[in-house]
């Protein structure tokens, strides 16, 4: 049953992959989104204004009628006192969520984000097979607008154990509308995201920054003390 | 039920989180801290220190009666002879309980820290959904006031399978005081802190710097012996 | 019995690696290949021509009758505007399947290779110890040729759980031929493979490169603005 | 019960840390192994010759008759044509064994060594609750001597389920000697064990190389090409 249900994923997907190649070489050929159809009539801006240095590796999932892109968002740090950094703002992982048009066509403007914190992220992955998750957002929690846009990401077991659906719903009480964005994920993708969130998870806490670089060597003075003992380790928790 | 669980805490974390914002708009904004009053009169110090070169990233989680952040503490290294290193003093896990004076007012200066040892990590690391740990710590072990502080945190699973409660309890007879201080952690919480504890773990024990760097190249001399036999590698095992 | 599995696992592996030893050592010395004999009369070119600063680090299973060879491959990135980068080609773990000429020699020439998507990684870091998993691959498919070659991956765990067997097979129609190539791994080489897979997952997706270099470190205008809390750090999650 | 178990480990530790310390005191004090008392007359030499830029950072379990300590061993590599790098030899988690002499006392010249391969490495961390494994080397198979000198380390859940003991065994038939020695190990030092060594692995099977560097960034030639659409990332796959 459960081998069943991986081998038609499997070769979902590859018919899958072949319609999509055969149809995105028929496309529009938008450099880096060449099957991303963009319907507004004005020039698409870089999302989020990338500045130089930046890295672009999203881990998308295309279904037939949306898509799903996953990418972490690194927290920014502010410098403090004598060279050293405090985080800024956290990271999150964002997710974006792509209607489809037509058959295996997206629509980049259409486009709804979602970013998971690591509270949300830690959610995610310590999910078991039947259980479900539910986040609300409001974009415009600290305007005058708050409350006027709700954004709720719901994550739940296919009924048939073979993965999840992700369902973003957004409520838009300024501009009158009300968009529902849904992508079923395998069990496989849903590995991968878990697999991608734990790895990314330190990272957007800044964890990664804390234990990179050469912070944490000893002063060199202390290098000459004669307390190297290395069963005196264990002796120090109840140093704090 | 599960599912329930979850979104009602997803719930009120947005409006706990709401309300934290409005409160914190009208506390007084000491830099980096706004919203953690001190109640001692004295300007507080930097927390140990802070030499140049670091990153400060912890992970709270704010409650009602209480908050409790988490970072972690890099191993510190001796110089030893030829150029080498070697680990001085084991990393930790810092925990930092801080009471509330009021609503969403956490008291920096009545804070109680629990550094979690390597095997501590360990411990809560592999806490199963019904598991406790309980850690006992002497602050004073190694003086004459040994004994006279007694410090335990326990973690417990809620009644309702939605978490852990995090007690850290602080019996001083030197200055006649008993502590207190209760932080309830949420599944998500905790799988957070699990990710991060994991990720933390070989850092805190130094691992990460034995695998940095350029250590483990072959010097130039062996790259000419003829023994690069890729099955030859399993034979190496007998070899210690 | 799963401990007694284990222990005849270790032993077999040790006298196994101990004829390998004496075979190998008669075999002719072919550099970095020894054991792997070329049935092909062609002097072997380098796989996958490989240019400066590559490291070559397979994680290799030899059993009597085939050897399978592991290794991730890396994504490509394409330099896009202001200095940023874009991933251009995922990684994969390569997965190289040798069959046995005779007793512990493995025929390089008749290899078969298998590249192992991000998403299939995810399927098999997710494996319970009775899931199987099947994937399908046309190496042709972009090409005149497609669907001339047909290769598929089956992993089924063992009769007696005590790992699985790996099996490639190959139907070519255009070489008239028909491979099929299998190598039963043990649960702890499986728990190698799951986690080196675990390990290379987050690379392949390109996602440490996303996290590494001082990407997200806020820039210095920001360090002045009276924004750094703590507490508020929860309340941009509505914020996408 | 289990919260029980865990308390009293956790008293046990401190208790036993405490002590360590007194003793420790009273020591002679060797640079950086105090207590460990060396029983033969010779000046010990330092282990495995280390050379420079190399870091000593084992993680060390003292228990009443033995103490183990573990470390990962990297792996060397070689040298090949056009600047780049092969593996040479396997990295390994050396595991050092030492009996106590008297209390709290390990004797570092009777140590006994253990080096686990990735594989068995792979066994170590995939071990449920229940499950033993036991490892055979023979440290003289490429010499005269294989076969006289028998290692084997056997993991053994203890009773109460609170742990597992690590026994070493080595028959020595040129020496005539047989020595054993046992280390009870804690679930929570268990659980770091299997961290260190999931954390390890990827690092002693070299993948850490291949994965690090400026390795994977396409050719800047390639930088021109019109083919970076994300879709026909899904549809490289077949190319193998």
């Amino acid at each position: 049953m459960m081998k069943q249900a991986r081998t038609l994923l499997s070769r979902s997907l590859c018919n899958q992959s072949s319609s999509l190649f055969e149809e995105s070489s028929k496309s529009s050929a938008f450099r880096g989104f060449a099957t991303w159809v963009d319907s507004s009539t004005t020039k698409r801006a870089d999302a989020a204004k990338p500045s130089s240095g930046r890295v672009f590796a999203p881990y998308a999932i295309f279904k037939g009628r949306a898509a799903l892109s996953v990418e972490p968002v690194l927290p920014t740090f502010t410098k403090i006192e004598p060279g050293n950094l405090r985080i800024d703002r956290r990271g999150s992982v964002m997710m974006t969520f792509m209607p489809a048009v037509s058959e295996r066509k997206y629509d980049w403007e259409k486009k709804q984000l979602f970013a998971l914190s690591p509270t949300e992220v830690g959610s995610v992955i310590s999910m078991g097979p039947q259980d479900s998750s539910e986040f609300f957002h409001d974009p415009s929690m600290k305007s005058s607008n708050a409350g006027q846009v709700r954004k709720s990401l719901s994550i739940k077991p296919l009924a048939d154990s073979s993965g999840y659906f992700f369902q973003l719903s957004v409520t838009d009480n300024i501009h009158n509308s009300n968009d529902r964005i849904v992508v079923p994920v395998s069990k496989a993708e849903f590995a991968v995201l878990k697999s991608a969130f734990s790895f990314a998870l330190p990272h957007i806490l800044g964890w990664d920054r804390i234990t990179g670089g050469d912070v944490g060597i000893a002063a060199q003075g202390f290098a000459s003390l004669p307390k190297a003992d290395p069963m005196q380790l264990e002796l120090e928790w109840g140093k704090e």
